[in-house]
């Protein structure tokens, strides 16, 4: 038998629009002698739809897509079609594989683990299912899951998230091919997890496995595809691309052979964080039906990769950079600014913000001179912010947010101001890892793109005179590692100091984080690319009592 | 025997302060003689922890102020306590009804229903317990139950969200008290809902019934306390109030006597969403370690309410007004805002944008004049952010955000500019109701503390000469009932027309709706008096394809 397996990438609840790439695809399929073809997780509402599933009138279109378009293509052609979709019994609601053949639903597989943590609310909306059933796909047994079903292996996972695992049971009804539709979301780690964990099913239960996995960026989550294929060796036959769509094939005979040839480990590193955070870009804007972005370019670091990564993502044509002067900003930044935007070929203007500061200032102070103080640091990245809204506002631009992680933890930052904006490309990357971009970004470019400088000076938000970030946080070598303990690990602050960290350091550093709640319920949507970032996946009071657990 | 119900106003988190509430309630019921004391669902987390448990440092300081503090109590007094707390077995987190008793833990009752829709996200984090038993209180035997567990009689509810329920296992075991430890937070209806059902299965169990719920705020949730007391013919025996702590108590002997005289039913109307927007707002100072407010007074009706509300909740001597005028402000709005400002005692300052606006169209324009597009409309709502938000980073006052829910709805407000603050009082309000408490203001005041002409005036945001809120929106009597059908109800397009709506109307509100989930993603926390408020209850894609559904 030949399957054919769309790595597709769908816009959430446009269902119309994906209708037509199934088809597309399916169609590519016919030619290319499938037998049957597979798509991804929601294939149609794209994943996730979140409360698009409580509109009954949303369920209604999709299924009445299904039956009237998708079942007949199989009824004319006598290929199949599995797809990914949402199936109600009664009044519960189910994450579905449909298998689609001669114009009728053959069966249809229920997910039994619904994902609850981090970003995902699948227990929301969907019913879990325990009642499982191996498929004959011609003469092949086959079990047929989807996403979560395949990831609580009671021995593979120390601390398994669910009392139950499906697999085993389809796995003594005789399965000898795995088959998993997937809407996984990259983090960095997830590859080298996949590629461990898919293997040492195929090993445990003398199964093929065909992981399919949906590409390219909804708002936070980017798809990071990779499809996989192994042999009931756990050997990788063929791995699909991490940022683009693909129809790829393969024959079930193929799947219980020794692979002959391997395939080189999969590389997640840097690079892979640049070529999600270029894909997520490319999607919002795409999806969102924007084309053009404005950014205020600081000459600082964190707007230097912003822009380099929106060019590459965009083209430079379609980024356009404000240079925003006030009085406290150093020549060299607005040098570095400029010769960024050159190396890059973007646009620019300059727009001094020194005129609208002294209205205010004059305004505010009642004629008194500038105090100096945090207001005044706020007004001036606000008057920023007014200006890129404005640009946005009359031209069609949308706003870039060019904030890091680190400081969008500790609130150090200006709402309104300099986290104004549609998107934040870095709020998951930590003030380190951009620097690891940045020095990336050359290494390919084999040209100082990002001028030396940018990355060697001492990080500064120039909203005084000679101010540092250091007069405020700690160093971010230091910073960095407490925040991943106590966001993405869940440390407490006596947990964090037995890893050696400081006290007052650390006990400084989770007030800030606290309290700056409020913040970062206001801040920009922003790609996310680490197992716990701000955002969907973050559910944290705002009022609450300060302790440092 | 004599029980103690205590009805409590817990801060999220903050364990040891939660713990001292909990002590001093103890304390008078223990001079009360009360052989028991009953304390709400999660009474030292409070209600919702949301991400706190992810922390196990929490969790394991909850567990140890109970077995520490707690726990011994009991011991030295010979008085029990009834907690809700979080309860771990293995690696599995229960919600828990915990019975102190003689210095130990005489027994646990784990939740059984999860709720996970709207706000709730119990599933995220809590495991299903399905096995219930029944505890006797001296010869009493009783039905303990968190919250949910008793919402999902099958005969009462048409379409029950759960499969299970666990009432009639515990009342097969001979129950004859139900006791429920709840946080249930407000929505307008749910008063009528609670004395409706609960009254209902005293009846079908000949059971008497006790309901003891959260009182107070915590970020857009309301509790709203209301705890009841049923005997087992149905009938109330007590009603706590709905806006404050209190520590009631109940003889279990007449819980099994006729009432013997008739508590008045419930008042749920415009008056008590005006309680619980003032309890809302108190709360979110008290908690957040604010004092002040400061609001932009425009001399319209949604920041006249606002101001209204906050000098109930905050003393007028705590808010202050910034009357903002611009160019196209009308003198009339002006003279309306400062004689609100007079009526309730405010402080007020007059800060004209006129200078800032004339100094960045200077710069944003070239020279040139105003163009009277929106991006200088959105100017000048900004404007008036930059000045709120300056005056909150340097006198510590907290920015209200004066939008209404009709506005955020459709997206007819600017981001950062009357969007800006950190509390949004009336962004579960639809404009219709906004006159609703605006004239139940003046009627409980007995004067016209709001001027008539506020009410009376076709309602305009004065950004361009002229300008009217009905050139841009369908009016609102048109508008409210559409954005309940779409967004409360889940109603397709088709199904709101339906129910009378013009098509095109209809359509285009879906659409403004629809486009303008970015601006609502960045919005401030907003009270929640509605069964689906925009906040951390809605979850909705921003990124998505635009069809009708």
């Amino acid at each position: 038998m030949r399957i054919a397996l769309s790595q597709l990438n769908p816009t959430i609840g446009a269902l119309e629009q994906n209708l037509e790439k199934v088809k597309e695809s399916y169609q590519k399929g016919l030619e290319g002698k499938a037998d049957l073809v597979v798509f991804t997780e929601l294939a149609l509402p794209g994943y996730p739809p979140r409360d698009l599933l409580n509109y009954r009138g949303f369920l209604d279109k999709e299924r009445a897509l299904i039956t009237d378009d998708l079942m007949p293509l199989t009824a004319k052609t006598g290929v199949s079609i599995l797809i990914g979709a949402n199936y109600r019994r009664g009044n519960r609601l189910y994450n579905a594989a449909l298998l689609l053949e001669n114009g009728e639903l053959k069966s249809a597989h229920l997910k039994t683990l619904l994902p609850y943590f981090d970003v995902f609310d699948e227990t929301r909306y969907y019913t879990s299912c325990l009642e499982r059933k191996v498929e004959m796909l011609g003469e092949l047994p086959v079990a047929i899951t989807v996403c979560e079903d395949i990831w609580n292996d009671m021995d593979y996972f120390s601390e398994p998230l669910y009392d139950r695992d499906p697999l085993p049971g389809l796995f003594a009804q005789g399965a000898r091919l795995l088959i998993n539709l997937s809407a996984s979301p990259y983090h960095y780690g997830k590859h080298a997890l996949r590629e461990d964990m898919l293997p040492y099913l195929a090993r445990k239960y003398d199964s093929a496995v065909i992981y399919l996995n949906q590409v390219g960026a909804n708002d936070e989550l980017v798809f990071d595809g990779s499809s996989l294929v192994y042999n009931n060796r756990g050997e990788l036959l063929y791995r699909a691309p991490a940022d683009r769509e693909e129809l790829f094939f393969v024959e079930t005979d193929n799947l219980f052979k020794p692979a002959g040839r391997t395939v080189p480990p999969d590389r997640d590193d840097i690079g892979t964080v640049k070529t999600i955070l270029e894909m997520g870009t490319r999607d919002y804007f795409a999806k969102t039906g924007f084309k053009k972005a404005v950014l205020g370019l600081s000459g600082g670091i964190d707007s230097a990769v912003v822009a380099t990564l929106a060019a590459e993502a965009l083209g430079p044509e379609n980024v356009l950079a404000l240079l925003m002067p006030s009085p406290y900003s150093s020549e060299h930044s607005l040098e570095d600014a400029k010769k960024l935007a050159k190396n890059l070929g973007l646009d620019y203007r300059i727009i001094r913000i020194d005129a609208p500061f002294e209205t205010f200032i004059e305004l505010l102070n009642e004629g008194q001179k500038p105090r100096m103080d945090v207001a005044e640091e706020n007004l001036q990245a606000r008057l920023r912010g007014n200006i890129l809204m404005h640009v946005s506002n009359r031209e069609g631009y949308l706003v870039l947010v060019t904030g890091n992680k680190s400081e969008l933890a500790v609130g150090y930052s200006t709402l309104y101001g300099d986290m104004a904006g549609g998107l934040a490309l870095l709020s998951d990357i930590r003030k380190m890892m951009v620097y690891d971009l940045a020095r990336h970004i050359n290494t390919v470019q084999g040209r100082k793109v990002i001028p030396e400088r940018i990355i060697t000076k001492p990080p500064s938000a120039e909203l005084s005179p000679g101010q540092k970030d250091e007069d405020s946080l700690p160093p971010y070598k230091t910073l960095d590692p407490i925040l991943e303990l106590y966001l993405e690990k869940n440390y407490s602050a006596s947990e964090i100091m037995a890893e050696g960290h400081d006290e007052e350091t650390v006990k400084k550093v989770i007030r800030m984080v606290d309290i700056s709640e409020y913040k970062r319920r206001q801040a920009a949507t922003g790609l996310r690319i680490s197992p716990y970032a701000f955002g969907a996946g973050r559910r944290m009071p705002v009022t609450r009592g300060f302790e440092y657990y």
